[in-house]
């Protein structure tokens, strides 16, 4: 082939219900910053691909989580407006009250579908300096409902003081996003008092290390091992690779991603995302 | 085998990004009732996953159409509190007015909701008496956003006197859904005034037939030969079987689905579906 190197690199494995398939291309390896860059391409694109579907997966829990907002919001302006019509008492501080509850209300609802519109956004992968507290705040109103709705108490405690990170803020959302979900699944069979998700984020040495646990059925160690390779892959979960997809974001970001689990005790995720030096702050 | 007779049925072929899947089973051609349920629920497997995915790719619309009446009551709620605060003049009817405006505005976002959250619930196959002008009013607000993006003009004449139908409703409604999204990309490249959707519906012998066109690009006399089969299709639109699904959904109903296409005229997409007899009509 025209005296250069080729070499066919194998970018991502998968399987779904219907068998098994693997993304790859074949590189000339002379041009290695064109294959990073096809590579990084590839990976926003399945990233992306991954996103809507999980996306349309949670479409019940953001309706629900919607339709809270949007009832109470009906429901005071006819319950005010009945009062105004029954010609019962009703000062300026009752109506501007229910007004401010309104407007709140319909903001709340905004935000959520503004988080929604950003998550399955299709952009170029950007990386931009974030705090890890924000990136996890941000990500929790989507998985309020489940984690509502599943019983599950919430035990968030990360602190504010960590190191700003470079990231690729939607992709890293997406990451935590994939393990809260993973996690609600995995206590399905716990006791109702004793669900419980832990998240907490610390630095150490060079980087910033975000850990999702939960007190679930746990994973068997053989099933660990291979846990984000999607071969492995026990159940069709969307596109049937998400660990996989999350590894992948994790290793781009420079970061690894690990699991350590107890049978019937539950698993802890981790990953982390390094801190970058001071002159990198800026974004690429 | 234990001397049963045994057959592979293929059930569906699909291809997506990654390469081509086929989802059949192995079956005991003795037991036939058995198999028509496996297939009734394989089917309604796939179709359900096809709707989570679609519902994927439309929340930015559905955002937007959401969006709106939530912006609309901050508005109004912050601009009559305000009026209030200033002291200027608001009798209760101009409370009233802006109440029930809030209220209807807070409804209609909620409605789009509850239709979100039914297209999405995965509930067995289940076929119920309908008017197919209903099928096809409840369907659309799913896309009005889309349609009023791409300066799109709907032409819905559809007969409220048609003959009713014994259908999955959202089944259906996933069919209508995915032929007006396929309308809406085959008319990209129309020019702004030339852009029209077409919904009718007639009855016509015993089927009531109906019909989707647009002004768009047309499809070639050589795809449309194998349009509903999925080996062919030229693009990755989500798990890249929405027309070998809505067959699958038709012909499960009893009816059939065609295409008529011009090049630079237009495509018009037409299903039927069988008018039941008189006893048929209390449902399966």
């Amino acid at each position: 082939m025209d005296g250069k190197l080729w070499a066919f690199e194998n970018f991502l494995t998968f399987d779904t219900l219907y068998g098994c398939g693997a993304v790859g291309f074949a590189i000339d390896i002379t041009e290695h910053r064109q294959v990073e860059q096809q590579g990084e391409r590839l990976r926003a694109e399945l990233a992306h691909m991954a996103r809507v579907q999980t996306m349309g997966e949670m479409t019940s829990s953001m309706a629900h989580e919607l339709n809270q907002p949007l009832a109470a919001v009906v429901m005071w302006a006819e319950v005010a407006a009945q009062k105004i019509r029954l010609g019962k008492p009703t000062g300026n501080d009752d109506v501007l009250k229910v007004l401010d509850d309104i407007a709140g209300q319909a903001y709340r609802a905004g935000e959520i579908i503004r988080r929604m519109k950003d998550f399955v956004r299709k952009t170029e992968p950007h990386r931009t300096t974030v705090e890890a507290c924000e990136i996890i705040s941000e990500a929790l109103p989507l998985v309020a409902s489940d984690l509502r709705h599943a019983g599950i108490t919430l035990d968030n405690r990360v602190e504010r003081s960590l190191p700003k990170l470079l990231v690729d803020r939607v992709q890293v959302q997406q990451v935590l996003l994939n393990l809260i979900r993973n996690a609600i699944e995995a206590m399905e069979d716990t006791a109702a008092d004793k669900r419980r998700l832990r998240i907490r984020a610390q630095a150490r040495d060079r980087v910033v290390e975000i850990t999702v646990s939960d007190t679930g059925r746990g994973i068997p160690k053989d099933q660990l091992d291979c846990l984000f390779g999607t071969f492995c892959s026990t159940k069709f979960d969307g596109m049937g690779m998400g660990l996989a997809i999350s590894r992948s974001i994790i290793e781009a970001h420079g970061g690894r991603i690990w699991a350590i689990s107890t049978p019937q005790q539950g698993t802890s995720f981790t990953f982390t995302l390094p801190i970058p030096r001071e002159e990198e702050k800026n974004g690429t």
